[in-house]
């Protein structure tokens, strides 16, 4: 890809820190700019040089920038946009690295002015983690990043995002906004929902009793609240729609249970472990 | 404790070849014999040194044996415990591995002949892997072992078993065949349905975006479908009582996301969290 003279990561924790390393690492920018909320967390990604400068002023931090990427929270990046949308340059593109999509690229997408284009973006990777500090150049090496594309989406932008992913080693997949929330909402947001559940539900006493297996299977609980919060409410009709399928398949095992059906227990058994085993392939 | 003369392990997978190797490390007993149903299954756990002898015949195996340990199918049990009943000698301890105690220890104690003492087990170890290959003689150090005490039981045969169990490395927890069957299906059996039960509605298009946190998630679901199924035929009740909190719990969730309720979700997904750590704590 054609070097690009700016780059704006408004957001420099985990995922903003990671993108950050990894453009510097392969010299894909000039200048890379983080913007912050909070002083510290800007002096430590400049310390941790996952960004070459840091400001805490949006206005300026965007202000010639080539791609602004948007690493923030999901329910501050329309407020975020309507600030920035007059000081972006023509051609400028903006894009973002949140879990849910059709909300924010329906919102964003009426704020910003003409000439500058929104590809919404969310890279499958980066863990329960948080902050800079976390933040790994390889992050992104390996994992796959949905970009989506709407009617208003112009093919010159999405190429150079498209690109920009690509060389930080990611695999690039386009959805449009809704296809990607039906999708993440199976695949990440259920599991998350459901793990959520279920340690509300156990005892305190019950936890000693944990093995590994348990430890593995909640690791996602430890996952950021707000984030979470966010995603519940910005991703809420795929996820409730996810839950009433979970639950009917909940239904039917509970059933066999029951009825101490040995045949269609053992073929509910069989046909997860086989569609697990479909993941360690890959 | 006191160097036994003869332990049988009937059932030489990952469970009994794992206490095979550990009872020989230790130097607890005079003779390990591996009794097995497959002579292939045999063989190698005799070369893998998990057994000093093995042996196709239950009879002949469990003949003379101070302790007597099922480490086989728990729908097999009973069966077993039958076959070998008329040949156990006085003062002979039969105890078990299976991850449910309720219906084994009902149906066990009341086979076994006078004399013949039984102590259910469940170590708290293992793993989604199968046979003698995979034990380790660190299998079960610094896991928890759970061990039944009913009315039959004599507090000679129990403190025999817990101090073999201490011995190779586990804590001993006593429990009531209930108590365990309840406390397992919350933090095992429970995890382990709503697992199944998720992969199984999950379309085998959206797999390809799953993340590590998926990935760790479902891990539980490789476990092997006979083992599952014989849990969730044995353990029923427990189980199905786990999983209607379980919906509860799912439908309080349900209900804060459909009305985008900022304060719950970030109170359910903040004590999912705090949960989760007195995990990593321990």
């Amino acid at each position: 890809m054609r070097k690009l003279d700016k780059v704006t990561i408004v957001g420099v924790g985990l995922i903003g820190g990671s993108i950050g390393l990894a453009l510097k690492q392969k010299r894909l920018a000039r200048q890379i700019i983080g913007v912050g909320h909070r002083k510290v967390s800007i002096d430590k990604a400049v310390r941790l040089k996952a960004v070459g400068q840091g400001t805490l002023d949006l206005t300026s931090g965007v202000k010639g920038a080539d791609i602004v990427i948007l690493a923030t929270p999901i329910l501050t990046m329309t407020k975020i946009v309507k600030k920035i949308a007059p000081h972006l340059k023509k051609g400028c593109i903006v894009t973002d690295v949140g879990s849910t999509k059709f909300e924010v690229v329906r919102e964003v997408e009426k704020i910003l002015p003409r000439g500058v284009n929104f590809i919404g973006g969310h890279p499958m990777a980066g863990s329960e983690k948080r902050g800079a500090e976390k933040a790994r150049k390889n992050l992104f090496k390996g994992s796959i990043c949905i970009l989506t594309k709407t009617k208003s989406t112009k093919a010159k932008s999405l190429k150079v995002v498209r690109d920009l992913w690509s060389a930080i080693g990611a695999e690039v997949v386009t959805l449009s906004p809704k296809a990607h929330d039906r999708v993440v909402s199976q695949i990440s947001h259920l599991p998350h929902m459901v793990i959520f559940s279920m340690l509300s539900g156990i005892d305190n006493g019950s936890l000693r009793f944990a093995s590994t297996g348990f430890y593995d299977t909640t690791r996602i609980a430890s996952s950021d609240a707000k984030i979470w919060r966010d995603i519940a409410i910005s991703n809420g009709d795929e996820i409730v729609k996810s839950i009433f399928k979970f639950k009917k398949d909940l239904s039917v095992l509970e059933k066999a249970i029951k009825k101490k059906e040995s045949a269609t227990l053992l073929s509910i058994f069989k046909g997860a472990k086989r569609k697990r085993h479909l993941l360690t392939t890959k």
